[in-house]
């Protein structure tokens, strides 16, 4: 088994339908999503803009500062030639009255970055309910699998097109769709610490991690798994435990259940 | 059948149970929640107090102003009275930052009821990110069945303790566990909105509600449901297409599945 990954066939016509079918049957006006200026968000775009029309996708660049941030100007310039209706609402004020706020409370950097994530929702779902539209979330299955993603920040959406396409399938299909190859070849990363990226906070190439989380989707053995990528089984462990541990990230509220024992006796009358 | 609602017997011991076991497993140092002053957190804060500790017991109060809020005082003299670790956030400052940034959108007042939701949501995270806690919702099975609350917003929690105890079940339950009389009594508001009630916004009165969704809930017929509540049916088919509806709020972001056909065909060599 060579735990190769392609892209499907119809993937494209399969995304599409469902983006257009979740905006009928919701009775909505459209999408709305983040655009950073990364690999993600510029497919899930183009597709959105594909499947209902450019007139119909909206974006919001959510910067910091638009001064600061290096890839704003690639987003932006993405959301013109695309001719989406788009929008820059910087976050740094908002940002600064947070940490204000919660001055007694000593974060650190990620609890720092979680909040720009759960801003930038806030954001998007403000726009969203104002204009009658779906939140379109930019995760890709190998995020979503691991967990490296805020839990309701950058996790929070209504529809996740791209949810199940490996990173590693995504950059095949924005190479189908014509996205900018400065865009393609850009280091991933979340955006939320300077300095950051994916693959150093993750420890592995996603080329090595998607091979991996097939093979756990697949539910291959895991030294089988290792022997196949040819990686230490220690580190095939790491990533089946935190696809076992982020499962929270991807469900609702646990809740005690107490099911038909809440109803009174009387109700066998 | 009569559709009445009672408290299983064991209904303390297993949440409480539920409460331990999930700080527990998940190696945190206890709970967070927002007190609101009102009978659902109340109840939350209790049960979470009494199974593991009020030292390991915070609570946030989160008034867009403490001295506009008519329920901040019963909120911080209950936190006061069960000697839980508690904080107060005024919102009221982050509220205009994000109106601001925002200023180019016309919001309507669900709109920013909502984003009132969200904000809390974030400084529950901020503080559960910083302090190693989870963070308990104080939804109800009433509210989370028919929608009744702001998706990502009061919605977002890691565990909800009372989410499988109907409104009419946690007043009782109130009762029982010595919740202030004055907080029992309240008439149930979301405090998003000034002036409203749960129950002018639903329609329908709690106890008639719930027995509405307990129907529901045991898949009865809804005439059979009708005839038993009392309650003309276009009122019984209103309450289900709200179930309905709003399903996606208490679930994941919807993904289109493309499953084992992203995997290339040399997977089965």
């Amino acid at each position: 088994m060579a735990l190769n990954l392609k892209l499907p066939e119809d993937h494209r016509q399969v995304i599409r339908g469902f983006i257009r079918s979740k905006v009928g049957d919701s009775g909505t006006n459209g999408v709305v999503l983040g655009l950073s200026g990364g690999l993600d968000s510029a497919v899930v775009a183009k597709l959105c803009s594909d499947a209902i029309g450019p007139e119909r996708t909206h974006v919001l660049l959510m910067p910091e500062n638009r001064k600061s941030d290096p890839h704003f100007k690639d987003a932006e310039e993405l959301a013109k030639d695309l001719g989406l209706i788009y929008h820059i609402f910087e976050i740094e004020r908002i940002m600064v009255e947070f940490k204000v706020s919660l001055d007694s409370i000593e974060p650190d950097d990620m609890t720092l970055a979680n909040l720009k994530a759960r801003i930038r929702a806030n954001l998007l779902y403000y726009y969203a309910n104002s204009k009658g539209l779906l939140v379109a979330g930019t995760s890709n299955k190998s995020e979503l699998m691991i967990g490296y993603f805020t839990k309701y920040g950058d996790g929070a959406s209504d529809i996740g097109p791209i949810g199940d396409l490996y990173k590693t399938q995504v950059r095949m299909l924005a190479k189908d769709m014509g996205i900018p190859e400065k865009i393609i070849t850009k280091v991933p990363t979340a955006g939320l610490i300077q300095g950051q990226t994916d693959e150093n906070e993750i420890g592995l190439h996603y080329e090595v991690l998607d091979r991996i989380l097939l093979g756990l989707e697949l539910k291959l053995p895991l030294h089988s798994i290792s022997s196949t990528v040819g990686l230490e089984l220690n580190e095939v462990e790491r990533i089946y435990d935190m696809v076992t541990k982020n499962r929270h990230k991807r469900k609702f509220s646990k809740i005690p259940k107490m099911g038909i024992r809440t109803v009174g006796t009387d109700l066998r009358e």
